[in-house]
């Protein structure tokens, strides 16, 4: 490791702490959901806003680049917005305003956030480290009915989002740099980030696109074999299920040959469960928890180590802003759990909103609720419009020249594979971009729209991704396939070898 | 480092991760604000709750261990609140609810929504990961008033609460382990937790406690000297003014021989300014921040390096639960900052309500405005109930045998000094606790009352103090100060040498 003092820099007097001075695992870090692409587009939008649109041939950027659903105009959940709304301003449940509340508020929007107030008090007094108790007991018994297996108040840790509580982990299982963590490719960039950031080292396995991003144990096991041939500590096999930027979804008898794996091989398993609502072939490919599965199979695996991940930005919520989600440790020493604990106190709680979102995704309005007529048609609409869009746009990808695309089985993405004339290979190699990342800024300077490069993901070696969401509104939908075909067919016109 | 490859810990066959493995840094983690006493005073809280309360001659627990105003009754600003409601829920402002909404919420509560909605869209999506370049701005407008100098929005930075800026800088400063962080003794626990995390090391210089605890520049040359010495790599000193757990209040002239030192000596000064309005001596001391201070000292400290945090959590706002704070890059290197903004797109955002309040705390109600008045009454009688209490509990501790305590100049904490009898002091040995910690447990035990030992924030040697916040309910402080009475009389006889 490099020691710059910097004192001594008498050469450069002019900056103190400059690129070469910080910490230099900060600097290997790279998140291309919110990287050049993404920068890029955020200048687009400015120089459109002003007054700049005759350098452009759309009038609206489109982030295709982050599951963000409610700045792509899906509508939040009404109930969860009475509820929070209410929170936040207690004297609206004083006797005196009681005819306008109930003229602007279901009665089980009041009900909800009377007894929320006076379990919790002001959601602006800092709460239980781990997160307000009562709400961890609704979290496991949401765990409880969704596995059919007993879940525990103290084994939860509300958080900051589940990419907060990812963090949390990975910080606590990298005791030091040779320290290995079995990631997918493609992945989530959270994960490579954060390994970076912690100094500890990948150790990938691949997804097989042929077979719609299956999980192939024999490529856990020569990932594994390779990771410890280089003297790796190996610690954890994180899955992300259903996948991101893959969207297949594991069947029971994968999950059940993965846990064994880990026993067999003494390592822990990270959960990544966050598009657990988000499954679109639900007869064929239906979510099972890790912790469902696990708990199945039996005495065997009682001592099993696992880790598992939610949130209230995805599925039908789509939160994202508030920061809220979960993780349940299930398994862990409880020395262990202490000091996730402590950790968790050094940043004195997760916001209190975030925790409250989380309250009404596991205790949304039941059969019966005034509520629940409305909470329903909000969901299912949500749901089904989804389910539509990610065909509709795995259609349009399908049908570029050159393009294949799986369909997504879950999540929010569709990770579609292009293959890119050699010419257009050779003008990125020019430009000093890696080719996929060359396509997707042609994309989105000729149509608006924004896309994250496989790269960013993680690629089969000489293979060409790009991931795109498909939360645009259903109804720009048609224009939006139309401006990408054509963009499409130019760049290949263009580049044709 | 110890290198512990979990899979070869064939003795230990029932976990594979225990406290002898996980990360040692994490262990290192000291962070006594919530540590052995608070985690004492939940379990009381829920004996008491559970019917135990013939175990104890009180009936409640006084959270005194942390500054957390709304936990204890503070009443949050009004104001802010509506906004925040109607942000929530934004079908609110549809016109068939127009009537109602009149009646319930003040035409600018109404004004300010709007105007949020329209620039932010959607609280449930994630923003831009540096904050909301519009709350930016605000923030910039603000310092720019407070300090009558320039500020950019491209310099500030929205987070989650002052705690989470603070350890993104020291997570970028600390390139390797040999880095020196200069901090106050005694110091908030926030510090040293997050030093012990990164791995560098702490070098404390010291408060004077004769002195109002104020902070003497000789103290600060001798610190730095010392830590040179051992061949540290010295990156930052860190200042919290006012002063936590001290509260002193820095004098101008102060300011600017520590702004000179760092200049002279190549360091980047780290301003913990999150209690800029708990300021209760205004004439002889008022507030100044580092940024007036050092931009009245005119070119030649131009290029100075500085970070500036602050909070939405305290002042006579309060508002902890809701994470959000700031904190502005003054002089920083604009590659550094590029890589201050990629470590934040990592988190995606801070929650998007912690950034409506920065947005309310910079600009609050203005005089004109319906809410001023409304605004003005609350923050004053806050602001004077405040300093009334802190007066009271300095004259509280005063009053007590051995016990010597400064009046707060600002934030909300007294740090008295307790000259312990011998015999305590041995019991404590006796015990396995410091001396300090004996007290306070033997306190909390006795009265109900929990605030945090000196030796959570560091003291002198053989020196005994604690924190106290003096939050309580000001119509509960009379019992409160007879209750401690009582029980540091008994202390005192029990254990008099």
């Amino acid at each position: 490791m490099s020691v710059s003092n910097f004192a001594q820099q008498a050469s450069k007097p002019s900056k103190i702490l400059t690129y070469e001075t910080i910490n230099p695992h900060v600097k290997r870090v790279e998140y291309a959901v919110r990287g050049e692409l993404a920068i890029c587009a955020e200048r687009i939008k400015d120089e459109l806003s002003n007054g700049y649109s005759h350098n452009y041939r759309f009038d609206t950027v489109v982030n295709c680049n982050i599951g963000n659903p409610q700045q792509l105009k899906q509508k939040p959940i009404t109930f969860f917005r009475q509820v929070a709304s209410l929170m936040e301003y207690p004297d609206l449940l004083l006797p005196e305003n009681r005819k306008q509340i109930e003229f602007l508020y279901p009665t089980d929007a009041i009900e909800r956030a009377r007894r929320l107030l006076k379990q919790i008090g002001s959601i602006g007094a800092y709460s239980h480290s781990q997160g307000i108790p009562c709400i961890r007991d609704n979290v496991a018994k949401f765990i409880e009915e969704r596995d059919g297996y007993p879940a525990e108040q103290s084994s939860i840790f509300l958080t900051q989002g589940a990419s907060a509580g990812v963090q949390s982990i990975l910080q606590l299982l990298i005791a030091h740099s040779n320290v290995g963590i079995m990631i997918p490719i493609p992945q989530y960039p959270l994960y490579t980030a954060t390994l970076a950031l912690y100094d500890a080292q990948p150790v990938p396995y691949y997804l097989d696109e042929e077979k719609d991003w299956g999980l192939d144990i024999s490529q856990l096991a020569s990932s594994l074999s390779e990771g410890r041939s280089k003297g790796l500590d190996i610690r954890a096999l994180v899955i992300i299920n259903p996948g991101n930027p893959t969207g297949q979804c594991l069947t029971e008898q994968n999950m059940r040959e993965i846990i064994d794996f880990c026993h067999k091989e003494r390592i822990i398993l990270m959960a990544d469960e966050v598009y657990q609502t988000n499954i679109y072939q639900p007869a064929e490919r239906p979510f099972h928890s890790f912790k469902k599965v696990l708990r199945s199979m039996g005495e065997k695996y009682e001592q099993f180590e696992l880790f598992s991940f939610h949130s209230v930005s995805k599925g039908m919520i789509g939160e994202c802003g508030r920061r809220g989600g979960y993780y349940e440790c299930t398994g862990i020493d409880s020395p262990v759990v202490d000091q996730l604990y402590k950790l968790a106190s050094v940043s004195l709680c997760p916001n209190v909103q975030g925790q409250i979102m989380v309250d009404l995704m596991v205790q949304p309005p039941k059969c019966g609720d005034e509520s629940y007529a409305l909470y329903q048609k909000e969901l299912s609409g949500i749901y089904e419009s989804l389910r539509r869009r990610s065909i509709k746009l795995s259609e349009c990808f399908n049908q570029l020249e050159g393009v294949t695309c799986n369909n997504a089985q879950g999540s929010m993405y569709l990770f579609p594979q292009i293959r890119l004339p050699q010419k257009s290979i050779e003008a990125a190699r020019q430009a000093s971009k890696q080719p996929d990342e060359f396509y997707c800024l042609a994309m989105l300077n000729a149509t608006g729209v924004c896309v994250v490069p496989g790269s960013g993901f993680g690629q089969k070696a000489d293979t060409w991704h790009f991931r795109s969401t498909f939360l645009p509104p259903e109804e720009l939908f048609d224009g939006f396939c139309e401006r990408l075909q054509r963009f499409h067919h130019e760049f290949f016109e263009k580049y044709r070898d």
